[in-house]
């Protein structure tokens, strides 16, 4: 069975579990703007003309679509019936739901979860048009659940690809970690590793310049922005933030080193402080991510981990999903702001692979950031890769 | 200068001349939705937190971002002023507004088209959830004319990189050419023209399932589905339909070939009266394809050529946009069908790149379908390429 197959199943599952009746993907020029829930049921190809993707919870699965795209959107073996039209697909969606008679239709738009947002505002008014007059119009509704549950909720061939990708990641940081040097810069550091990258045939979890992240010292900007010719130098908290993509599937992790001072066996007792506070937040929340437990929670164990060993609060969400993307939607585990809407207050179910990235600064040294990839399972979250317990110690020239 | 910072001037120019006070990009996570118009005002890069780009007709460009993006946006040299937000995005929206204080506020929705229609519906009412209680809630209207004319108007560094993808898909068909043989599948015959695409280290114009087209003979569904195992034979009407992207710039380019039967020296007569009909067509469409003309008439140009010589009408549009992406959206030469809403009404510009691509069928022989890339001048259209103009003969075996 392809995953395009596997998911659309899926997803019939949901709407029966949700009690939906009717899910609509309403997409036109996909090579323009993508719905992301093409990804899952209709795959890496683009629609040129506008089509409607319907599934029901009695398990119909219909594709209307451009006459010269009906072919190529029968052999994906998703759809029991594609119908082609050529000039109008209004009259014909009318139809089929006059066939189908939902009592709800969820199309894709959701404040929360940017992956379920794939309908765009013209399409949304195009769709009104269409159904106006019909009792559909008003029957319109947010598919943010079930989009967020069909994403989530990984099936085992998609945990395999991330498990993969993770393993290439670690891959990639051990050779990395044998061949920096003092007086490298940030950037010939990241240009290691896109080498590997390239050895490794994978692609990047998010755009590459500012992947990997390489932050050496007090001075480097942490955040989204790329390495710079800043220079490791002794002294030094080095870190990481880097996700390649393995089969359209990511891994997100981050990585710490010190760079040992002339006469220092380890790090300082303030450096090794911050290591080991954000370590033991990873772990806080690790322990409690669990099916059910709201994102906020989850966010609120790590974040107040590092709070209460006195160091400033974190200004970002403690992990997001991880999927096709690196930052996958759905339950996000963070604080109620206002940038992240309702997300934090979602639920984590089985089968969501997670990241947990908590952070801080040890002044004058850098920026501690570790991040640990981890699956929902029944029984908690477990790690996918091997965490990060120590740090890496780098000797001076 | 860059393309970014060059596309971003035009921008300012644009709005100058439409008289429209501020244009509003606002976007969030777009790894996962991905507005196409940032491609001109962002790069290749994703923002990840709720963001605002703001360009007015006085020139100002103002990026309001969330605090881990502001150095990259800063770094792209086209925002005058970056403002960095950690919790939420719509105080400083708001204050940014009130400063400005604009009469029209254009925002990135389109029914006509795709390209210009990047603002998903959730943003959109979260936009207006936002600007609830200003007078700027009311002030949102469509920017279609001004993305069209940016994304269509290209410059002078924008149209060679479509010349450099005109060229290789050129030298990419002649060398397909030397090596076809009665008796290849098309399938086959596809995996040759990958296979020098990766030697010229070109990306796909569209998806590589159906790119390139290769049909042979009468049985072979044309349209967007992808090659398969049947094979060349004497007698057939074999059609490409091809495009590259060099440099993020796309080709795409149909090109003909009939398979010499036995005995023969020329293809038969009522093939050779379609392969010239779509070729007076083509040559019809780019005689009238100048600034000010309405797509649809150029459209008509063409398909009544098609028409008149006794063929059906063919059911798709007679050209497209060709840019960032093979559709490239704006002005369509293509009829008024609802599927291209007001498109065919809009009018060709200076600078903009179309396809030219009629076809008709020849019964028992295949498909004849030519296109080719014409850029808009102000003295009319030009050939980017070299057009064809007889049919190439294969031998058989």
């Amino acid at each position: 069975m392809t995953l395009v197959q596997e998911k659309s199943n899926q997803a019939v599952e949901i709407l029966k579990e949700k009690e939906t009746d009717l899910w609509l993907t309403f997409v036109r020029e996909t090579s323009g703007v993508r719905d992301p829930a093409l990804d899952f049921i209709l795959g890496p190809g683009d629609l040129t003309w506008e089509s409607a993707l319907i599934f029901t919870r009695t398990g119909q699965k219909i594709a209307i679509v451009g006459r010269y795209e009906a072919e190529e959107v029968s052999r994906l073996g998703v759809y029991d019936e594609v119908i082609a039209y050529d000039i109008a697909l209004s009259g014909v969606l009318r139809e089929t739901l006059d066939r189908l008679n939902p009592q709800q239709i969820v199309v894709n738009f959701s404040p929360n979860n940017v992956h379920a947002d794939g309908l765009t505002h013209a399409m949304y008014l195009k769709l009104c048009a269409y159904l106006e007059g019909t009792p559909y119009a008003e029957r319109l509704v947010s598919a943010e659940t079930v989009i967020s549950s069909l994403r989530g909720r990984k099936t085992a061939a998609e945990t395999v690809k991330i498990k993969r990708a993770v393993k290439i990641t670690e891959q990639i940081f051990a050779a990395t970690f044998e061949y920096i040097r003092v007086g490298m810069t940030e950037k010939e550091v990241a240009a290691f590793m896109h080498a590997r990258m390239t050895e490794a045939a994978v692609g990047f979890a998010w755009p590459q310049g500012s992947n990997p992240a390489v932050n050496s010292g007090p001075d480097s900007v942490v955040g989204h922005a790329g390495p710079t010719d800043i220079k490791i130098e002794p002294g030094h908290l080095l870190h990481f933030d880097f996700g390649v993509k393995f089969e359209n599937y990511c891994s997100d992790i981050q990585r710490m080193v010190y760079v040992l001072r002339p006469g220092e066996t380890d790090a300082p007792a303030e450096v090794k402080r911050g290591f080991e506070t954000v370590r033991a937040a990873v772990e806080a929340c690790r322990a409690v991510l669990k099916p059910g437990v709201a994102g906020k929670d989850a966010d609120a164990a790590a974040r107040r981990t590092v709070v209460a060993a006195g160091y400033p609060e974190y200004m970002y969400g403690t992990g997001h999903q991880l999927g096709r993307v690196a930052h996958d939607g759905g339950a996000l585990l963070g604080p109620l702001w206002e940038k992240y809407g309702d997300q934090p207050n979602q639920f984590v179910e089985a089968g969501n692979v997670y990241t947990i990235e908590p952070g801080l600064a040890v002044p004058g040294y850098g920026y501690v950031g570790l991040e640990e990839d981890v699956l929902v399972t029944e029984n908690g979250a477990e790690y996918l890769g091997k965490p990060q317990r120590t740090l890496v110690l780098l000797k001076p020239a």
